[in-house]
């Protein structure tokens, strides 16, 4: 083998999503075709911090690209927002020779790489969680196959709720964000969507829909409900006392995070990891991994954290449009 | 067309569960094999007593057999346990010339069925539901898809509590009964199975377990947790609060009865629904169409209601043999 | 209800893809938004000749947004290259007051558009087919939910292809077009991804880069054979005979153009339907609607036909890097 | 952990069943709760031959109870006919200590399993095959989810089928059974159901029940056929050239033996696996482990290979009676 020209770290920090490991392999792959070194570094930050390492090659990587979770643990970022920590984490990379850190993770994640390279070490951000609510890119690992297996969970209910003439209300992830719960709803024809960034608490709305297009013999109703609003289950017995329709809540939970990822989720995840050692390889630093306007592109990563964005407005006005008059 | 020979009605009652518009499309077109009509009679004992009905044909069940829910849309039977909604029901069927009634449905449509035999309808039932709890049967009408969707959630819980090294607990239906606890919990390699019907409330032994594996390093913790015993997110809070570990419940709900059915749903309740019809063509009355001993078969109504049966053994012991000393 | 504003045509050419039932149901229901009445037309041109036509109301597109296939049938477009069919087909839209016709469906659906549009007819092309190749757009209808169910196959495959030490050729469609292949490789980990686009006939390169991996221990073996090279029999055959490596081929066919939409699939074809309709509304001729650049947006009809597209550079290079070296 | 009380040694042979890796890792478990030390043999006998060993502990195999494949390998079992290669195989068993094998595989399996009892080592089949072509059983491990996986392919077919007014040949695997051609068939609602055990090579009978059904306005034809008759894309050929309607051969090949098992094969393969050991726990010799009548049970396994059995006449005159007048 003989000495590699370069070690690349690499960890996945926050939430898990599926894709990680897509990414995790193309980190691996890309960088073995440049002869660099990968260390894994095992339980994000808090692996990094114990120094849980081990070293990646190309066949650790070999049937992966499809299994949920990461193969390097995650944990939260406990710590990583005082100086001491930074600095500790830094001392750890120079000590283990990582001259770069590839950093798969939310916006947290990002916070504690940002930190790291004001410590002197280069590193790259990939954006991975399934709540799509990084700024600086419309896509993140995860998202594609979380709404999917939300859509399926909806397509279950409605037979369900179709068959029993009920209202169910779903609740999904995205913490207070509203992405899957716009999405899954749209792609669920849910009735209702409720999403942090415009609900307006006014459940009577709810309930007077409910009741309208009962009248007009629409059997099956279905709420999305957005983590960020919650509190489903007491809303399904208010709306349940208000109506007389039978409404039960379903909270997906973690199963959203898991499963097999999509083919989207595996092209992309694998894009962006081979992108962030491209960027090393190409004496970058310190760069956020993007996918904007169509292709794959990055950022200063400092930058890429102060980026805000909101939902799509054609995805909110089509949800709305696509359900107004229905049935009616 | 001409006059048909008899006239036979079907109706789906309780919980809907995939697979009853298998039975449904069954009944149809063996009725129709032998020249007799069917009434499809809407939302069980209450369409019946609204005279809510439909004619079904062999071209009416045409591309039902991979949906979900039910094509006749199911109600809880209230009022039927009253002798003069027996009577009124009874007078409904021979109104409308229905000769025999299928009753696809759990055990309480089993209730409502012989009460209706009492008022001399013939009746037929068809056990239909996901919970899996009728004596006189090992199969009913559902249990397989569900425990396959339990188990796929499972799967993507696992995913991301070996990520997280988290414990999670899934909440499974089942009324009262273990069996989709059961079944879901050995297929999806769960380390704990609570069972209603063995479960003694030491919840300090779950604890205790969760932590010797943790000690030997096992990533993941699932729990199935059965609807009897219910109380999953309050559970979560005291094992989190006893052990450091974050843990958290899914509550899977009405999902569990939605999908597509499976391969062995699709089958085995066409089989059940052509045999109702077969059983009504060679003259027998009030029988329950079962799965026993590996054959289609099928009992007498009012004894298959007083049969009772238990969690199998074999299987109970095979969920704690292959979970106790596991990676210890 | 009282007159309707206007009258839209809408029907599904050519190959059918997952996904054209939502983006029908967002032309009917963006439709009613705006008071116009929409008539379905059966069997795409050839239904339109043959004046097979329906009305569809919100309701009649209520529960479809799931659903593979199109409710509308499709059916190639023979006849419509010439003069004398084009003429006549405008007249039909003329006799029946459509004032603009949704056409869905790939680009032999569009050239017969363009011929409609040049007899004076208003035509708004939205792309779908599982085969993405159409130049204005990078994203077309099916094509979501083709990659994902043939990801899926190759995961199956890869099971047994790994237990049995055994090469796998799975031949995908995509007509001339390597996208499917591509996307599809690459999430499925394949050892080789077969593009009619680049590939040069070279077999004895095939066969010896399997022989070097199963010198380093690889397992399994998966190529990707596009429809556009097909012969995947004989290839197996070939291989088989050269290596001693038991290979076989699956032919995955028309079932990668059938199953339940993708939530991407269903929420794409859903703002494209939509915005056929919007275009129409605002007075547009001719359009034909598009996603680029990560919006939705339209071109002209005519041009859009005319442009080309290539496999995107960045997805072909990432395919060969992350097999290149592999376990090796 | 001091001296283990027995050897057992465990292999997979002939075709890959999802399933066997539930079935190796009940096999581990069972056999640590009794204190047993169990040797995987790779590459079934041809890696018994080869002393390809390794050992299994409760850890390694766990998180493979979901995964397709069996993580042992499995191979033809070339040169168990020959006596001199029984004898060699029996004493290398001797020679690393196994006191009794469990050998996983169908009858081919079997048959070296015997020879290996002949010459004194002790032997318990499990049966795992999908074909389900195993006389003395009424289950195998792998059918059910291979019928599903079946049945999800037709549920794809049947879509496009539709949309496109097509007839679809599905040819199915079960070598020259027809098992899973006749659960699928009738679970994919398929119109034609062709089974080794009965076709008659009337294809002109097939040819006008098409055209009498398209003549009913039946929009899809889906005709299973079983690998045991193959030879479906010249079947296709012929049909179309006879009808004039569009048909296409799809073969689904070995995806059919690969994926995640369904619950049931989990559950199933858990508990044969499980009853192997403690058949050897009770000192049993040389059987065959089953499911008969409703119970796992065991077999004498000479009795056992000598057993045969057919199709169930009750599912096969089921799928006559679902189909025959159906549309007309």
């Amino acid at each position: 083998m003989g000495e590699k020209k370069m070690t690349i770290g690499v960890l996945t920090s926050g939430g898990d999503a599926p894709g990680m490991n897509a990414a995790i392999r193309a980190v691996v792959r890309t960088a073995d075709n440049y002869d660099y070194e990968v260390i894994g570094v095992r339980r994000g930050y808090a692996g990094l911090l114990d120094e849980d390492f081990c070293v990646l090659d190309t066949k650790s990587v070999g049937d992966i690209i499809q299994r949920g979770g990461t193969i390097l643990y995650t944990a939260r970022s406990k710590g990583m927002h005082l100086l001491e920590t930074q600095v500790k984490a830094a001392e750890i990379c120079r000590k283990n020779g990582m001259e770069a850190l590839v950093v798969i993770g939310g916006d947290g994640s990002y916070r504690g790489a940002l930190a790291l390279s004001k410590q002197g070490i280069n590193v790259m951000g990939v954006p991975g969680t399934i709540d799509l609510d990084i700024g600086c890119t419309d896509y993140t690992i995860g998202f594609d196959t979380s709404i999917n297996t939300v859509t399926d969970a909806i397509d279950k209910l409605r037979d369900t709720s179709a068959s029993h003439e009920r209202c169910v209300i779903v609740e999904v992830m995205g913490r207070s964000a509203g992405y899957i719960a716009l999405w899954s709803g749209i792609a669920g024809g849910a009735e209702e969507i409720i999403l942090p960034e415009s609900y307006d608490h006014n459940e009577q709305a709810i309930i007077d829909n409910l009741i309208e297009r009962r009248k007009h013999g629409k059997k099956h109703h279905i709420i999305v409900n957005a983590e960020g609003i919650g509190h489903s289950a007491s809303m399904a017995a208010r709306i349940e006392a208000a109506t007389g329709i039978e409404t039960r809540a379903t909270i997906l939970g973690y199963m959203q995070r898991g499963g097999s990822p999509t083919c989207k989720d595996r092209v992309y995840a694998s894009a962006m990891g081979a992108k962030a050692v491209e960027l090393i390889h190409e004496g970058k630093k310190n760069r956020a991994v993007c996918h904007m306007n169509g292709v794959f592109t990055d950022e200063d990563l400092e930058t890429a954290i102060n980026m805000t964005k909101n939902l799509p407005d054609d995805l909110v006005n089509l949800s709305k449009n696509l359900i107004r008059r229905r049935s009616l």
